[in-house]
């Protein structure tokens, strides 16, 4: 296998391909624009200046554009470099794809939508599994595509259907533990409460936010968007009412973006259920990262905590 | 003129009629069920207690019927109490309706519309104009009748027309002091705000919370009706984004109901003259009850705050 | 079965057994001393005063004394009370016990017991799983009587063993979905959390908290006593120092009581499980309590939340 | 008309005046001072290194002085800096004054000493009125050139008269929509309310805090000084506290620095009508520095907010 | 030695001399108006009712007045209350006097007086030496009989002299231990601190606030004050800033009423003083109350804590 | 005496000792590694680069390392940088010792064991006196040599010490001040609060965070250690529960660290006395860098205030 971006250490010769993830134009004490282009490739991330760059490398070297580059590594400032030497668009011809330079889930989206049917399949209430289907099948791309959010958790390829899958999962052993729950409102409301994403964000691999993203919130527009599809299948009463609740308070509370509160129990699963989900995915994989003994980063989404890693722990696990 | 409620006194014979405001039942000590009703016209409320009532007295005697009492007026524990002589529901022959029994607007519903109707004349831009039209069409009755809170402010009949017209004025005079202002976006927004209280609310005059307000809210079922409404005209684009920004965002901050804060000048200035005419309206009168040299009860939506009424000032009004 | 306290209405006469939860001397108007006694059996509390009582009477119906009640339930503001025509304190040959007179939780002792003990068979790190068999069996007769707070959630006898197995019961699966997990640390974390209870409480059936837990709190005494066992036990190392940061942190904020937030996986998973446990067991004895298409009353411990028990739900459950 | 400095471009020559805003020294890796130049004309910054500096330059070059200066305009890690051929302080024989050099309010002080003036002229109140003259016959020169803060809002010469005269003009409208608010003492109070700041700041052109500035502070200064005032001219009552309280309570909230909240219909107004200039102030500058479909930069003052200029609104527009 | 009013129990006669604390008028339920009067002595109060009250007794029995009660004292709804007889004014041939029935400072007003005369006699500053004799010249009275606040804290007659003097010891315990500190600005500091609220409160006996106390409040008029005696005397420059700002700060806070925190060390220790001060007045007087092995009531000015009475501590005490 | 580095300046020649105070590892552009050092004596910090850093260097020139270095003082970036010429480790025949550079306290250790010795002298009670005695013996060497704490306040050797020795005179002032309070509690309570200190930093001179101080913290770790040596000592009761509630409150809130707040006289007591000599020893450290006329730097533990130096006050000080 290709040597990924986060393998390369100064001194080392490059060539091959990268994603831009942006570029941004200066002007250098020469007088002259350059470009600052941010490479990327599954396993990370490295700076590269353009110098001297045309108006016509300013139009093809942008966010989104596959790129093969020749050059070495060096250093400025403590950080990795790319000095380049040689640059050109990938071309058809070159064999190569956006969706492989960028982390992806560690499940493939085909996995991801199976297990997603059948959870649909499981539900027996026909107005909240219409409902849901409907927006399954007109967001299936972008649902298997998109990340769960821009940083913090699953901000991967693939990262929402991954969140979500992780969820329903975790909502089947929770409705065994506390049967009274209504389990096809729990799923409903699992599958669709991030679906406004799919608007908010620009796109999967290099999701910024939407003119209606910033100005409305996916919470806002996906509460509008069940009750025309609702409308459109023909079906009303409560359960469009519960699915919109669920959707509008699954953040919990007025200040993280919930103008209501959860008020029905599944509303109020569905709020722990993602929190719990969401902190494991960025502790499991913040701790992936660190040796036993040491602490991992800070971690903004965790209250800026930083996590111990034990020693002891290995010796008793049976693998 | 009839003597209203607020001025009987304890001794008073009372031989009118009065709007149930609320009635709640009870167990007497002697084991039998009594009604606690509250009692309202146009000038204040009473409280009576109907013992022994039957099962046909609970289902006469609700919020909202008009009756014909009479009775006396005594006192407990320091507060006027209707004695009930005889109670029945009002007839059509007795010539009385509803509408005269609460608080109302000082200015008539016929006015308001007038009003309301040049502002709208005065919009340019064709697609607001619509819109605004679409909705005052369709919620005209509604929009003369309801207050435009269930307490705090303008919490009487036509408050939610009188409301948004004292906005509109507001509105027209500040458009002249910072010309930049879009008139029309900040118009209809004004126009548009506090439409969803309609769904939020159950009635004009006697106004509770329904199952949709509770867990939806005005905002958001407001956001998601001017979707529909647009695209049912057939209109899109920033416009509707805008609209459908300035309502979400009028309440100002995330813990006061609005997921996203006024990001568009004209969403701050709707924010800011709905404040500064609800706190007006309060103001006025609370300070219209006490006397100069007196402070008024503490007010809830002021931050509990008592105002003084200064003395001085009366000696130089002209009138 | 014998009808409780919950079924009796205005007008019944009462002849049985009852536990005193609190008794308070006051004076009458005569003069006179009286005693106000809270009396409970499983399904509730009646309110009862014992009228010239005498220095004895104030010595023998204390708090924990079962009695022998005949009298006439009637109401007082409201609410109902019962009118005491003779009382006596239960004595041996009336065969009751104060166990039958309070809440129980669903699952019996010996369940709760056989549960804990499977789950702690199932532990491989010999020094975690010895510190919490020596914990279980010190504190055995306890933490099967004990409720796990003196309000808001399992506040009702065996109220610890049955948050403590629920939990247990969910790290089990959550440690199936998130494999990285240490199942010993996880378990002996959520066994041991709230031992400390049993020395900040007065008693399992009318708690009342003790000096030492009002001063010192039962975080820091089991931090301490933690401590003191794995000394005894000639146990060193880090597991001791993860299990007494379990414990410290495991009420999440140093605003909640825990000088230190949870800063390793299994610390912040506690935190997580006790939450949702304590969290479902508030949320489903609520919405019991009301009929569908009702809201619950406001839950103190939910952010004063009422939570709506939705109509449609029933339809399709398929029991 | 001259190019002003935010038109230079690098490798521009420059040889003009510039007034210094600030003046700070260094010492080089030779181990020589240098001074650093922060130069400011009416358009904007440019900062500026004078090497080798000596003695006499230091105090030379000082803010507040007028230089003229020769040299190139190059660029140093993306911004824009001034390379120094020659510095020399400005001459009364060059013509050119300070106040050319800084950013003013887009009315002159003449017209806005008349608008104030008016004004006055309209008070009745003859208490309300001798004091209001007093201070600004007392402070005008200040009054016309001080700007209403050090950054933020009306940051510029003569920024403290457009603010009030700006503030005037909206109460006057707003007596018409609210009329029992009493005209005079509202103008009264936003006429004083931020004359403190004249002796809270150092000067008009390069303020900055004095002692009693920082350490009374210009509220706290201005309620000793209308006590003051009032005593000169022989005038008591309760004019003379509704005055003080007035500008004790216009920052609205303790934490914002009024020990006292307003407490007065007409203190209420002046904290209303001060915020919403402020803000619209803010708002209006921001907004004309970017283009339609563009966002702002943050905000410091409106929460850091981003604003977003509409693209659909100039259509409409008659002008 | 007489009997207070906090020794009477149910059943015994009064015969003697109270203080009017308070009276407010009622409607009884036969239509006709009664006074409830708060009455008090030194030990403590009692509530009473004047039934049928004229409107002379209104007029009459107002606060601040003595009275010569007889009657019975029984008790309603828990509370002791007197049954009044007989009810007249104190005369001046009685020869009683309202200060003997109020709470006072344990150190009698001469000796506290002469405390402080000694503290201002050891000040070297000329001018902070100067200032103070006249503040103390001139409110030597009030300084000597007002309480230090309405409630929590020295809330009796001369509390604010104790209090002075208290922190006066406390400081210069405090100058011994950290030299550095100014002793003039100091002492000046806690002897004027608080005696704005000789014109914030209405009286020494029966204190409320006044108009001016309301609106503008003790800290910005004593800072006014203070620039007023020292012009009047003649005496200019930094001490009357950093007098001014003591007062000013003393608060420690924005939030608490000091616009200004402390920003020199002896207004931080001024501020701390005050708070120890204070905090050990009030827990001196409620753990009077209580005995070993109690808690005292919830202290409002402690954070509604309760604090312990330990048990061991008198064993090893010498006294 | 010779010139400790803070007198040092751009162009001296340094041949010296210095104590490494921490070293980390870097990669130069050239590839090699490079160290970089802070170095400190008694009077201040340099920072210094070791350029082409072999294996043996980076295990050599580590924290709490005195080094014998030559070289030439020279600025980087506007600060002084030490150029290394030569580096050596010190040997013991070089004389001198890590203690002599760095900051300690202004009393010798020698006199603060003295005074320690005379407080534990003067209590009475035994229990307390011997469990006080019992930790002094134990820790005598950490207690003597270690900060109070990292930063902020008493931040340097035997910084500990001296702030106990400290707060005991000002607790004995206070005890003649307030004769309740319980001596030998609070004496007690002031040695041992922050003894936890010498196990959560890892040394007096180089102090970092331990694992178990950064996951128990300093006060849980007492309140054992407390338990434990009570325990040891055979002494049980009251007062070992008021000295682990004096420890576990002493930062007097939750939020703040302390899991209870003070809820004895003597913890109150004590977490004053702290507050008090913390902000005292801050306060006097600033002022004494900066002329009378100048505010100091921005005090981070005094909510980030700048102090004023006034100017006046000299005069009238005696000595």
């Amino acid at each position: 296998m290709k040597k990924g971006i986060a393998e390369y250490q100064v001194g080392d010769a490059f060539d091959s391909y990268m994603l831009i993830k942006s570029a941004s134009k200066g002007v250098a004490s020469n007088g002259k624009p350059f470009l600052t282009l941010i490479l990327r490739d599954a396993t990370g991330e490295i700076e590269a200046k353009l110098w001297d760059a045309s108006k016509e490398d300013e139009q093809t070297f942008v966010a989104e554009q596959l790129v093969k580059l020749a050059g070495d590594v060096n250093q400025f400032r403590g950080r990795l470099q790319l000095k380049i030497q040689s640059i050109r668009p990938a071309q058809l011809t070159d064999g190569v794809k956006a969706a492989d330079f960028v982390e992806k889930a560690p499940i493939s989206p085909e996995e991801l939508m199976e297990k997603l049917t059948e959870f649909i399949f499981e539900m027996k209430n026909p107005n909240l599994q219409r409902i849901t289907r409907q927006f399954v099948k007109q967001y299936q791309e972008g649902l298997l595509t998109y990340p769960a959010a821009v940083k913090n958790h699953h901000e991967y390829v693939s990262g929402l259907a991954h969140h979500i899958v992780s969820m329903l999962k975790l909502a089947k052993q929770l409705i065994d533990l506390y049967p009274d729950v209504d389990q096809d409102l729990l799923y409903a409301g699992i599958i669709l409460h991030d679906l406004g994403k799919l608007k908010e964000l620009s796109s999967a691999t290099a999701p910024s936010y939407t003119l209606e993203g910033k100005l409305i919130g996916h919470i806002p527009m996906m509460v509008e968007e069940i009750g025309a599809v609702a409308k459109g299948l023909g079906i009303e009463g409560e359960e469009v009412v519960m699915l919109q609740h669920m959707v509008l308070s699954h953040h919990g509370k007025a200040e993280w973006g919930s103008p209501k509160p959860p008020m029905i129990r599944e509303a109020e699963m569905l709020h722990l259920i993602d929190h719990m989900d969401a902190k494991m995915n960025i502790l499991n994989r913040a701790l992936k990262k660190v040796n036993p003994g040491e602490f991992t980063e800070r971690l903004f989404a965790m209250d800026q905590r930083s996590f111990y890693k034990p020693v002891f722990t290995n010796s008793y696990r049976e693998d």
